[in-house]
């Protein structure tokens, strides 16, 4: 549908124009504050939204709640405007494809994740699933839940941005075509499956670039666009007697280590060749061969962000006393943008239950996720990791992939940056260009080939906790270095237009 | 009382033996017998009462069941002949103490533990506290339970023939002092304080020497004298933010590895430097210093035992193809029963569900177990491993110790020893002297100071999965190789006629 719709569209526009019509990309000063205006009227229906939303888990990692997940995001994009809205079904769990023709000249992507992390409530002040509005000293009223930054947070304040376009009776000033997968937090699996369909592919061609909402603000009064993010693998290494041929095949009792090969010990030592003796550089032959080092470009926009952030608030924000080898805080951050990495983010194996239990585990496990930049891919690195374990002996260690991405990069001249710098200034930021997001996300999808588009990140506002307990979203902000939920959804609206103009 | 009753008896005994009366310690072979004869009798009651037994779970380490198991295992001490039975306090979970005045003139100790393992019922083919009893293959009849071969199998057995004693209407040819504690399981932190009463030192400065029920055969037909047992320590190594001083104090996203330092690597740095390249002979320095090296007599009992034992079925039991560095197996029962060990009972740390979840963890946990040679102690291996960190510049990784044990030495012409070849003789096997159990029990708080007594283990019948799933016990034998539990239970009557007698 979506090819017909745009070309008769076009064809209006085209007609408009020449009539001297003011397009939906000429839009006047006062349309923004006419939808901005309607965001603070539906501030506690806004945000319900958010608590609704989040109150529905929907977690890949556990199967659980995705179809009610699916269903429920799918209800919110056609209450915001999108006028056809898909489940999208793929080898895992469905993707959702929605398309917002508003009759404007300029057409952009939308990437959101209905899936969340894993939560144990224990380790919560406030159940991970209640949305609790909760006091958070020296920041206001916070929402605390599973999914409150990432993503379902920005997600609905976007949603809430363009309800007001509703609530004002107007169209946004860009078509969106919007793509939503349920197994972000998964290493994505299937993604580039939902995306690769030919209507969905058709879709986004006609797109000039993509973007994800996302709370860019710091602490310190800075807010930051993201010209690319590293990429990662997710793998298990799992050594056990069974693969090894050495050791037993189940647990037996811990005397019998004096005499039998241990899988658990076989781990550690095939762990220990992947980081080099100082606990940290990486150590994986070939694994970083491809590493484009930083260029003085990108080094100048470290230089130029590490000059406007401030170390003390990313220290607190983290509970760390030190930077990795005691480095300063601009060779942190170069380090933070440029360096690949091998991290453990879990370690089970034999008895992992209170005090201890005298036994020789027949199977141990290590759950590692290493990030990319570029020129490093996923595929590439899962193969140098598999032949350093082999090369170094360790070839039984099995190695189990469940997810990855390769690392993305988008042009700073690139509309969604320059639309984006754009709407910060319109606020009184200036916003720092920052090479590359530690963090990973599929957009690789968008800017690797076919497509080939711009990729960012935009967003007002502040939380934190991603991926921890008492993960939070800033809602009402006594804090004045970082927005509320309605200045957040306020700057989606500057946003569109920006794009509109850009 | 006891030592009242002690010297009220001697006296008796004294006069008795003057007028020509037959002693408790001379009984004629036919007592033997007709005691005997109520092991059979008795068959389901006995094992009723060993399912009721393993049907009440008493996990120290989960501080489960612990009343309730203490206090059946007091009325099952009644039944089966004590007459004072005490309940001794610690300041872990309680101890119970009790005397069985035979009028005998000889006596001897026992100890037991009322404690069991952990058990996941999810890994069992029959849940652990159903005591089901079922048909294995190669073997017959078996109680599969948490507890069913250590030690409430061989306990309940044991019971069984001193309660085949009453049922015949006799007393034991020895007079009994019994312990028994309810944190064996946990390394008995709390043992020695429980020996260490007056009343229970006294009693035990009565004995000759102690032993503990353990069913010693062996699927290759032999059947094995323990000459004493390793020791052990069982600790936990820490690494996290907090005591580093460095890494977070709390889970972040794993993006943040590129710049904040990993405990979780950490541990895995620390954990492998306590063995050597080879991925098992430790390399904790000062540890094994005082590890006496097998003597020619303990080698000669070894060369004597392995020309006994079945390598494949030894082999075959535990489910391996090869001993550690493909040693042959004769130096494989050299090193089971003469090398210290560093054992990984458990790894964990950060995410250890299903999948993955991209966090770097403050905080990693290994859990291990050392085992010790004479003359090694507990205290001189904990002080080693604390030592070895700091100075491998892993000082900040906490060693929490759970518990530990002394190694144990009993000489071979010991009466415990030379009555068990009496008694194992009766039924036709010339047993194995094993120098050393590869295992550990609290038996150095009767052999070391003040009691120095001999102890070692006693028993016929067969079980394995001690602390892992599928745990059993042997009850009715359709192998020829080892005997069933009445059986098992006759052979405790001869063992208590050849103390008296030895």
């Amino acid at each position: 549908m979506i090819p017909e719709h745009s070309e008769s569209r076009r064809a209006f526009l085209k007609g408009a124009l020449a009539a001297g019509a003011v397009g939906a990309a000429m839009a006047a000063p006062g349309d923004a504050d006419s939808v901005k205006a309607e965001v603070e009227k539906h501030h506690d229906a806004n945000v319900r939204r958010l608590q609704t939303w989040i109150r529905q888990p929907s977690i890949a990692a556990e199967n659980r709640g995705m179809n009610e997940g699916c269903a429920l995001m799918m209800s919110m994009l056609g209450e915001a405007g999108f006028e056809a809205v898909t489940r999208v079904a793929s080898s895992g769990q469905p993707g959702v494809f929605a398309t917002l023709d508003a009759g404007a000249s300029r057409t952009f992507g939308i990437y959101f994740m209905y899936d969340v992390k894993q939560a144990d409530p224990a380790e919560w002040m406030s159940p991970p699933f209640d949305a609790a509005i909760l006091d958070r000293a020296g920041l206001g009223k916070v929402l605390v839940g599973r999914g409150a930054v990432n993503q379902k947070g920005p997600q609905a304040t976007l949603l809430a941005a363009l309800n007001a376009f509703r609530e004002a009776g107007r169209k946004p000033p860009v078509n969106l075509v919007f793509i939503a997968e349920g197994e972000e937090e998964i290493g994505s699996p299937h993604f580039s499956e939902i995306v690769q369909r030919p209507e969905v592919l058709a879709a986004f061609r006609k797109c000039e670039g993509i973007f994800m909402p996302m709370p860019m603000q710091s602490l310190d009064g800075t807010v930051t666009i993201n010209l690319g993010a590293k990429g990662v693998i997710e793998v298990e290494l799992i050594a056990s007697g069974e693969k090894w041929g050495r050791g037993p095949k189940a647990d037996v009792h811990s005397s019998l280590e004096a005499v039998v090969d241990s899988p658990a010990w076989r781990l550690i030592q095939a762990l220990n060749t992947l980081v080099a003796a100082d606990g940290h550089t990486p150590a994986i032959e070939g694994f970083a061969d491809r590493a484009r080092p930083l260029s003085a470009d990108e080094k100048a926009m470290i230089r130029a962000a590490a000059a406007k952030q401030s170390e003390a608030v990313a220290m607190r924000g983290l509970g760390v006393e030190h930077w990795v080898h005691n480095v300063d805080w601009l060779e942190s951050r170069e380090l933070l943008a440029g360096r690949p990495t091998v991290n453990i983010e879990g370690l089970v194996g034999g008895y992992t239950g209170p005090g201890g239990k005298t036994i020789l585990p027949h199977r141990a496990v290590a759950k590692l996720d290493l990030r990319l930049v570029p020129d490093m891919t996923a595929a590439g690195a899962l193969a140098a990791l598999k032949a350093h374990l082999t090369k170094k002996g360790f070839g039984d260690v099995e190695v189990k992939m469940s997810g990855g991405y390769d690392p993305t990069s988008t042009p700073k001249d690139s509309s969604v940056v320059k639309a984006a710098q754009t709407a910060y200034r319109q606020v009184g930021l200036d916003a720092v260009l920052w090479p590359r997001l530690a963090g990973s996300w599929p957009g690789y999808v968008f800017t690797g080939a076919p497509l080939k588009l711009p990729a960012t990140h935009f967003g007002m506002g502040f939380g934190s906790g991603a991926h921890a307990p008492n993960e939070f979203y800033v809602i009402e902000s006594a804090n004045r270095n970082v927005v509320g939920f309605d200045a957040a959804a306020r700057s989606y609206v500057d946003y569109l237009y920006a794009l509109a103009a850009a």
